[in-house]
């Protein structure tokens, strides 16, 4: 009970209206009430909270480019949400895939650094973390939840109800001239 | 002097380390050290403690849909950056251009409603305001300035370095399935 206590208790980082964690989890793979030894449970937190030496592995295991930890904590501090799903596996937990997004609190949110380690990737995992992602930007009273995709991607965010360009709106990206 | 004082001095209304309004204003129009009357200036702050009202008016210009007044308050408090244009008659200012940008403070920013009163369009002050948004951007250090363009300010956004669909990235908007 200690862990899950701890787990779902943490504590913002940052003063302000960012979503805090709740008490939710979804296990996809185990319906136990509790995890047991044994169960091998997929669970989702907003807990902003995160080791960044074990986001950094996760990251690391699709092959991103590393970023300074500085940097990785102070853009988790000032995300609006921190979203992360973990397997469980008894009083074991590991982080296995993760998104955040900035917003300005009221109309807008966009979603950056989508992961989910290759050995649960085609699991379907990646649609239920964003659909945990969607559910929160939208229990906040998030109107316009936007992201950019990258070409591979394009269609798997088509699956969850994103639209490319709708009314011809252009992402773009200032390079200097 | 004291309306300078009072408009360069205006503190920010968040905790955080959100862009602080500095000593900075840029005079297109008269380079007069300081604005005397009958001089007219084009000046540029990034202090978010705007009258909501005047900026309801200018965006009511050029024909946007009205949002509650509390929510674009909270969407100020918590945009990374305001970014503001002033026309300078005398002691008198209008507020006649407005951008605003949402970030986690490390990585990426993404710019939201800019726009330009009709009488101030076609010369040249949306682009400034654009540089003066950018460059306040860059001085912290964010790598990753993006925005969603509307088809018919694509070309003017361009014109300011920024690429659409930069290696296939597509900008998207999620919808309800």
């Amino acid at each position: 009970m200690g862990f899950w206590k701890s787990w779902f208790s943490g504590s913002e980082t940052t003063a302000g209206t960012k979503i805090t964690p709740g008490e939710e989890y979804t296990a996809l793979e185990s319906v136990n009430g509790s995890p047991q030894n044994g169960d091998r449970s997929i669970v989702f937190s907003c807990d902003r909270n995160i080791d960044l030496y074990e986001l950094e592995e996760l990251c690391d295991a699709v092959g991103w480019s590393r970023r300074p930890l500085r940097k990785v904590k102070k853009a988790l501090e000032h995300s609006f949400l921190v979203a992360s799903m973990w397997e469980v596996r008894g009083t074991q937990k590991r982080l296995v895939g993760f998104a955040r997004a900035t917003s300005d609190h009221a109309f807008n949110a966009t979603i950056w650094d989508v992961v989910v380690h290759p050995d649960f990737q085609g699991k379907k995992l990646g649609k239920a973390l964003m659909k945990y992602t969607i559910k929160k930007l939208r229990s906040e009273d998030i109107s316009n939840v936007t992201l950019f995709a990258d070409p591979q991607v394009v269609d798997f965010y088509r699956g969850l109800g994103f639209v490319s360009d709708p009314e011809g709106i252009k992402g773009m990206f200032w390079y200097p001239n």
